[in-house]
């Protein structure tokens, strides 16, 4: 067992799950703000010049996980690690965010999807990217083709 | 606290950390499996149609954290959450690797720049990449400048 704890939390325009746009064609350009706690501040120094960030967090609200699960983009189930589902044996999101600007311990950022208040767990600089013509995705560009769509992410 | 508890394990050719490539110019394209539990089986339905995938994992190695800290691509120290450095407050790594393919428990990959035995927390599949034209890079793009060189990843 492997103890976590937040560094900080996220503020974000949803307070519920359904508004949050999933599955084929959503879009992600919400902003938000990444509220970090003040012991951490010295952690963001030089996070500035990164246009991208991951960020780590815990999906707060999933009491238990599914190794099986239907996602809003298909109707057959995939496992869950080939999901980005909610419902996982450690509850961990991962989005990329784009960094508008830092304000002291507020990170403003573009292309939330998590819910207000949720604990961030870790961010990282994003380096770098595979190649589009490179990726495949699997069950998931078969899903969109049967509905004749393409994602937004 | 949030409690996390291993899906599995990295086998890598790496015993110990100095000998993974790090810094301007370091590849990683060396081969690895990711052994996931019994367990957790049903989990990976449908993974093999992905090309890419994200791995979530402990730096287990990591016995405390530092927030900041000099990386070895530069001579000056940045924030935890401007680099990857294994010492975070929540000492979880995050890796890119193509998937080769898979054969039952085992997912072999390409790409692993974790050590032999690390515990896996969480896979993801990776779904669109942001354009290279659109990333900045900070610190790091500086640190490269000053070097002459630009790393692999």
């Amino acid at each position: 067992m492997i103890e976590m704890r937040p560094i900080g939390f996220v503020r974000s325009p949803y307070s519920e799950t359904k508004q949050i746009p999933k599955g084929c064609g959503a879009k992600h350009d919400v902003e938000g703000v990444l509220e970090i706690l003040p012991e951490f501040d010295q952690g963001l120094t030089d996070i500035e010049g990164f246009s991208h960030l991951f960020v780590l967090w815990v999906f707060h609200q999933a009491e238990a996980f599914a190794l099986l699960g239907t996602p809003p983009t298909d109707d057959r189930p995939h496992g869950v690690f080939a999901t980005r589902s909610p419902y996982r044996p450690n509850p961990i999101g991962l989005t990329v965010v784009e960094l508008l600007r830092r304000e002291g311990l507020l990170l403003h950022v573009r292309g939330v999807d998590m819910l207000d208040g949720t604990p961030i767990l870790d961010i990282k600089p994003y380096l770098s990217s595979v190649a589009e013509e490179k990726l495949t995705r699997g069950w998931l560009a078969e899903a969109e083709e049967r509905r004749g769509s393409r994602p937004g992410r």
